[in-house]
């Protein structure tokens, strides 16, 4: 009966570690663990227990925790307490770095997720590929000063851009950014670390940072939109983000253009002059202008969300949803909830529930910080040389 | 390092009896295999194979092969030939199902998926529910009694029908049927049999027909279009369907009436008045009248397919499929093809392959086929009555 684990040990190895792995990071926070609690823990046998946790000590990922002062913990000990074994947490780190329009941020953490550190800083809207990620460098090589991390401690780096994104890390299509199409944005950040560096779409990354941290927590059937004025969003679909056959899924921003409607800046302009496309404090205003009372921006408003709505409800009707978070402007999208959730409810045949990001701005970082975790884990648990599949 | 085994001996059983059930259907036929073919062909050891042969000869889904005459197959052979076991096909059936608005079909086949018959009936379209049933109850009696297929050796049945259904099988809505909007489709058909009955939307079970013997072989990344006056749509991510959270996804007929544009049955008429909801007679006369040079006709069809890119648009800008699957009318969709194509490369940031159905009518209800297989093909391999997750 065990001739298909005969087939492939290495793949029990890699199990087993990850059971022990999960076990010694506990469902919220880190713990230290004796054997005996990892083999309850984890259901495995002891010695499978001593052999994994040797193996993660020779990787550098677990090691014997300090004594813990006499607690009484309830078990009878007899000479020598039991040892733990902790995971070494600080044993690597991983860096989200987002490279947006008008801004480039990057986040440090440590291997369990654990946010370190975080810096943003302005880019012109209007600078080159060169000096964004010229710009992008700069921030992360402060970053890592100030938090004292060594480049050499990163584990993996995760990247998040607007735009359709291949998966070698390859921009196929960013007209958000100038230069951006056709960038091998993986190749370039590559030469400034020696780890491996992903890069995926900016709505991607958002919805798995809310689904990690923010407003999608438990949820796995969510659809986030950046709203915009060139709305994206991503999805994840049973807690696996869903990019699409080429990458693009979500990209839904042309499809106003089919119904041969306005523009976006021309929909929410008050005047006959359309919008800068990336004018978020001219948005603001309007904003701010409508809920003032003023007659012009309230229809430009209402313009706006009767759009938003369409959009959203493509990808609803599409994808069946549990949860649409709505996010992608620092402020002014509250007003956009209720209109929004009274036209889901009136065309969607199962409307989702609707909420605002929590994480708001520090989305796209934070997600790029979950994919370089999620590859990290993937890695970690590949303790003795063989490759994950 | 047998120490997961150990937890779960029933689910290694069920994953040693579905490799050489697979072995035994072979990747296109059925075929004959000696046990040491069968330890070649798995991958397992000798005595895991006598032993799930075994398990599975009692269940009756395995029997030793007639043998086969002198045919000098190259192995040397001493006294008695090796004996050949073979997966018994005719061991059950399962049955599909269409209940749809003018018609209901059933399709019979063994358990190899190979169909034995099919019947169509056409049924009012005022027809109640009551009577839907009734006529779907009496065409599937017909059927067996036609193809001499005992009820009994049913093991599933698939049944389809348009609307959201829900995972018990009740319909949430269904509006394009007097009646069903709420009908407890899956328990009332149980009654007829005493196997399980599943339930699926039309358009899924078509993608899945499509993706099994028509126009999606080998493409795991597939929207279907059910186009109509009311089109749905079903999906395959990653050669799974995607019901969506509560079973709505694709259900994107709605869509249009965000952009406040005409019904679908006025964008069609060439007069005053709306056509019929559901008169495809009518609009075949349509697309005929436009194919012939007629103006009025020529700018219905013109608006007709505006929309319908606009809805493949809206499913393609979410999903980005590898492919999609125009079925739903029988004639006169393939003038809709080429326009189609044309707008999606002109607004969709990566265009997928666009094709017709292979399938056409009998989509529905060859998915249906193959839903009740997915299910009896998960049973089949719990041999020794341990229920599969």
């Amino acid at each position: 009966m065990a001739s298909l684990t005969g087939r492939d040990p290495s793949l029990l190895r890699r199990i087993n570690s990850t059971v022990v792995l999960r076990a010694l990071r506990g469902p919220d926070e880190p713990r230290a663990l004796t054997l005996t609690e990892l083999v309850h823990a984890t259901g495995l046998s002891r010695p499978t227990v001593e052999g994994v946790v040797e193996g993660l000590a020779e990787a550098g990922l677990v090691e014997e925790a300090a004594e813990e002062p006499g607690e009484g913990r309830g078990t009878a000990r007899r000479g020598r307490p039991a040892r733990r074994f902790r995971f070494r947490a600080e044993a690597g780190h991983v860096l989200g770095l987002e490279i947006g329009p008008h801004r480039v941020a990057a986040v440090v953490s440590d291997l369990t997720g654990h946010i370190t550190g975080t810096l943003a800083r302005e880019v012109a809207e209007t600078a080159s590929a060169d000096e964004r990620l010229e710009r992008a460098r700069a921030t992360v090589a402060d970053l890592l000063r100030r938090t004292d991390v060594s480049r050499d401690t990163l584990r993996a780096v995760g990247a998040t851009t607007p735009g359709i994104v291949e998966a070698d890390g390859t921009v196929r299509l960013g007209t958000a950014l100038p230069g951006w199409t056709g960038l091998p944005l993986g190749e370039r950040l590559r030469r400034s670390f020696r780890c491996p560096v992903l890069v995926e779409n900016d709505a991607n990354a958002g919805v798995l940072a809310e689904h990690w941290k923010g407003a999608a927590r438990g949820c796995d059937d969510v659809v986030m939109v950046l709203a915009g004025l060139s709305p994206g969003a991503g999805s994840l679909i049973g807690g696996r983000l869903h990019r699409g056959f080429g990458g693009a899924a979500g990209e839904i921003g042309a499809l106003h253009l089919l119904g041969r409607e306005a523009t976006p800046e021309r929909l929410l302009s008050t005047t006959d002059e359309p919008l800068h496309p990336l004018d978020e404090a001219a948005v603001a205003q309007v904003f701010a202008l409508a809920r003032a009372g003023d007659e012009h921006a309230g229809r430009a408003m209402d313009r706006f969300i009767q759009r938003l709505v369409h959009d959203v409800a493509a990808l609803v009707l599409a994808l069946d949803p549990e949860l649409v978070v709505v996010g992608g402007w620092a402020s002014g999208l509250d007003g956009v909830l209720d209109p929004l959730r009274a036209e889901l409810e009136r065309y969607c045949l199962r409307a989702p529930r609707v909420t605002l990001s929590r994480l708001g701005e520090a989305a796209a970082a934070t997600g790029a910080v979950r994919l370089a975790l999620d590859h990290v884990e993937k890695e970690l648990f590949t303790v003795e040389g063989d490759t994950a599949d």
